[in-house]
């Protein structure tokens, strides 16, 4: 079993890449609030460096490593999305060679995302074969930098809470998306070191509930099979058992449904007029249900995990219309 | 004939409104310049107040009366987009009651920001309604604030570029989009207020082409219908007497396919993560015009007008995928 990290790594991992990132701005708008009667406090890491808190993460693998004088020559790393750009990004950044190997599926635009940050591309057809290639891939030297599974991943991820709660202390609840639980990991570690006293909150799609299940079993559940969510940043099959740890500390997880991600994302991009992915709509939608149980008004922080939509993703975002119906 | 206005009116304008709006930021894409081979510096008026310039100036009209002593009880405007936006934010901003007449087919989600800003909305089924609708209004005792025909406007909307050019000194053109020619004027103002050698260029649809038509004939050609475009915030059917006179004094005025529109505002939005109305990405398609021609690396500032999308428009947007075929 991983142990789990102190708080104090995030304070570090904060350090270490904040010359490197943006400092994300809390947008908020007066008209949520004034509807949910609760003042809703919104992380934007879409305006984060490629588009995604991801950055963080992969920064902190690279430089902590680079700090013990083991930058690796070439890193690898297999991923679709935003993890893709931020190993890109970041190698990119210090200096060294990345390879991403994505799946044929991976839409051209992430593609050429990632591509432009000079990282080569391995296209495969299955995840198997994906995961065989990046194995001998470090066996020949590559350094593998997983989505998740990685303590200073972890640490780094959390650094979008804790700049956040060091920019306003009066929050009371913070939500963040869980895919294979890497971001809700960190943010569970950025509360501990500046607002123990706060509850965690994660928020995964219905469709991909294995978090939410394997909290329930006392145990890791793994899907089957990729599930079909627009929320394409929390499809991982699971979790792994160094983020079950922190999960499992959390207040709790909501499971959203399809129409309601649908919902929340016309509605932030039109309040917030900013891009914001189907995935960090949902903890949105997590925070929602929790304040109608508030009988006092409250100020939550949400994560909004990347603003990275593809032109299909977009096509059914905006394919129904959702704003008819106001939230509160 | 109107008399031009004087440049140092911008000064005093900004004076007057700064305090009640966004210093928006001057945003840029990385892979945008490099793939253009310039730098392209976006004012990002959707993040302002009401999510679009047309704030300016309704605030410097109302402040300007409340100087003079003559704060009206009540303003009428006309409009179904951003001014009517405008109009009643700034009314509630003064303590001043707003009644907005908008056209029976006005979205149902422009409505109700118009309302939530506390404004009565009347509907009507025609222009001309409305039209014989506002002047009896303004007979017993409303104050009518059009979008564009009156000084205080155009100073108002000048002053998103005179705060841009007071941010970065090193811009080499302006672009913005013209529909009644209050944002292009306000804009050649203050340009020429702090860089008259720089010129400014605008971009209109050429489905409603009537500001090219019009300076190509000399005098002001009048569309005879609302044209059918996707840049809604270009749609008056001509422009004004006072706006045509700095209409002349500009360098150009591209006309831009719908297509190419459409092109430029995914990209816009692909690439800032931030809301693009389609009438804004017309300004950028004129400057990736224009900079084709230039054979040493400039910095051109757009003014992104706004980013107030109806999901009616939002669909048009994402209906087909314009992010295969990157720009330059």
């Amino acid at each position: 079993m991983p142990n789990m990290l102190s708080p104090e790594v995030i304070a570090k991992a904060y350090a270490r890449i904040k010359p490197y990132i943006h400092h994300t701005p809390l947008l908020e708008s007066s008209l949520l609030n004034e509807w949910l009667g609760h003042r809703i406090l919104f992380k934007a890491e879409g305006l984060q460096k490629i588009g995604a808190f991801k950055i963080r993460g992969a920064l902190n693998t690279l430089l902590s490593l680079q700090e013990q004088g083991k930058l690796p020559k070439e890193v690898v790393a297999f991923s679709s999305g935003n993890h893709a750009q931020a190993v890109a990004y970041a190698a990119k950044l210090l200096g060294i060679k990345a390879t991403i190997i994505m799946p044929e599926f991976t839409s051209a635009i992430k593609m050429q995302a990632t591509r432009s940050y000079g990282a080569n591309i391995i296209l495969t057809p299955t995840r198997q074969e994906a995961e065989a290639l990046a194995q001998s891939m470090t066996e020949k030297g590559a350094h593998m930098i997983p989505p998740y599974d990685r303590d200073e991943v972890i640490a780094g991820q959390g650094t979008a809470c804790y700049e956040a709660l060091q920019d306003n202390e009066n929050i009371d609840a913070v939500f963040a998306a869980c895919g294979g639980g890497g971001l809700l990991s960190g943010t569970y570690l950025a509360v501990q070191a500046l607002k123990p006293s706060i509850p965690v909150y994660g928020a995964e799609p219905l469709k991909g509930n294995d978090a939410a299940q394997s909290l329930r079993a006392g145990k890791i559940i793994k899907l089957a099979v990729t599930p079909d969510t627009i929320a394409d940043g929390a499809t991982a099959l699971s979790v792994s058992e160094r983020t079950f740890e922190y999960l499992k500390k959390i207040a709790g997880i909501y499971e959203i449904e399809e129409e309601t991600m649908l919902y929340w994302t016309q509605w932030l991009i039109h309040l917030l007029k900013t891009a914001v992915e189907p995935t960090s709509a949902a903890a949105m939608a997590a925070a929602a249900e929790w304040l109608k149980t508030e009988k006092t008004p409250k100020t939550v922080l949400i994560i909004l995990s990347g603003g990275n939509i593809s032109p299909q993703a977009y096509k059914k975002i905006w394919q129904d219309n959702y704003l008819e119906k106001r939230p509160g």
